[in-house]
């Protein structure tokens, strides 16, 4: 699987010039200075916003940012109003000298580094309401999480000002949610989706698996087996959507160590529960190991079906 | 006074060609035709969003883009969302044939005229939440007015992309919402505002003034006497906010037409009511003249004092 836009359509333009394999990655942290690079630089730009502690998934971010853009970008953002009150933000994992090198060897031209400061001034208070979409599955479970990311993915596009923005398919809601936001709101960047990358156990990558013990970590691909046996299930037919929940539930349960948070089966794009699947549909779970919380994701039925 | 930025900074640059005196002004309904000509065309340019029912102060709003752009683009849009269910979106005044020709004659280059289907299709859910700035004065009388006002500015900025847009300084608190909208979402496009235009007599040119009757009209210039009477005694020394305050409410007493719905000295920036002025005011109101509900305002101080 490619990275895609989600929609059927033409394939981005190839860029201008290939960038070199290696280069130094210049790292700000104002505004000013991203516009800057931006004025002055030429050609399209893609822009990968992460909040660091980068992993493969990240990589394969920039590495399709590359492959589609003259000039990648990347910004590295704990963003506080995405995180509720009782969570992990200030445990949430920073390496910034072990991101940038990799950011480097990947080929990201420019890294943006803002404090809260820069990016939440004084006096900060506009934000942005994506609407049903963020309600359930992690809407309901951290309040405020989708108005934190919708205002800081907006804030990073003005900043920016990409041609193409790219996000992991791990985020499924994440993702459901910017691109409601660009669409309601004309913005006329492309969002562009990755794969998620897997270890070669199935566990989907994520910087918050540094928070696993051994065992835990042992327990971990759990979650994308019980996914994958609901894929299985669909394949084998099956299009009632309580039917697919109950299988993924069922192996989530042969693993102690996991406290299910939700089994959904979903609307890719609104994230509305399903009743029967009619089209595509996004297989997803939130679960606790231990002191992490961790979500995954499959996408059946995503070929869009032959026309009549 | 000329149109300007609300802050000390350096004047926009002399755009590269001017245009003819007179054009045809080309009207789109559509999104993408909007984004074919900003595509198509070079030069900077200045966006004039409107309602419609074109009055002087539009035309005034045209003139300075003219002066400050290489292109200069016009929006009509009666946005439903800015008014309240009991408001005047069914009567609101159109007139698009002479909308046109006052654009043409006035030299502006593109009108886009959307339906509010092409503004907002089926399933539209965004919306954009400035904060306290948005809450007194014209956002406590007018429940989800700003939320609909920031949201269609936005969604035009996104659609035109211009490098400056024009707001007339009648709608005060419009421009401090839209302002700081910008602000906190890192937009580029420079916010520019041009004063007043009144009628001889000093009735604010507004579209509503169409409600009025003649003896409704005949009353009107009080709104302005008011203020300026605020003025003058800010003027002679005062600076308790509650003095300006009486000294408007009793010249507005004078004319038994005017009912009165508020009357305000607060600040520019965030709109806050003052106790006592330290730096600018903005001296405002609004009143009902029959059917018709008015506001008119006049900012005192807006010269940066001398450092000490």
């Amino acid at each position: 699987m490619r990275c895609g836009s989600g929609k059927a359509g033409p394939s981005p333009r190839a860029p201008r010039h290939r960038r070199r394999e290696r280069q130094d990655v210049k790292t700000v942290t104002a505004i000013r200075e991203v516009r800057a690079w931006r004025r002055y630089g030429r050609g399209s730009v893609g822009l990968v916003p992460t909040m660091g502690y980068l992993h493969a998934g990240h990589l394969s971010l920039v590495d399709a940012a590359r492959r589609e853009n003259d000039r990648v970008a990347a910004s590295l953002f704990v963003n506080p109003t995405q995180f509720a009150p009782t969570e992990d933000l200030a445990r949430y994992p920073r390496d910034l000298e072990r991101d940038t090198r990799l950011l480097e060897t990947a080929g990201c031209e420019l890294l943006f580094a803002p404090t809260v400061e820069e990016i939440y001034p004084a006096g900060f208070q506009t934000s942005v309401d994506v609407g049903t979409v963020a309600a359930p599955l992690e809407g309901a479970r951290r309040p405020g999480h989708f108005r934190g990311v919708a205002t800081v993915v907006l804030k990073l596009l003005g900043i920016f000002r990409p041609d193409r923005a790219y996000f992991g398919a791990k985020d499924a809601q994440q993702l459901a949610v910017i691109r409601k936001m660009v669409r309601d709101l004309d913005l006329t960047v492309e969002i562009r989706a990755c794969p998620t990358v897997r270890e070669t156990d199935g566990l989907a990558m994520s910087s918050r698996n540094v928070y696993l013990t051994a065992e835990e970590r042992h327990a971990a691909p759990v979650l994308h087996r019980a996914l994958l046996a609901g894929r299985d299930r669909w394949a084998a037919g099956e299009r009632a959507a309580e039917a697919l929940r109950q299988t993924i539930r069922s192996v989530l349960a042969e693993e102690p160590q996991v406290r299910v948070d939700y089994v959904s089966v979903a609307d890719p794009e609104t994230c509305r529960e399903l009743e029967t699947l009619a089209g595509p549909a996004l297989l997803s779970l939130a679960a606790f190991l231990g002191k992490a919380r961790l979500i995954d994701n499959i996408v059946v039925g995503d070929e869009p079906a032959p026309r009549d």
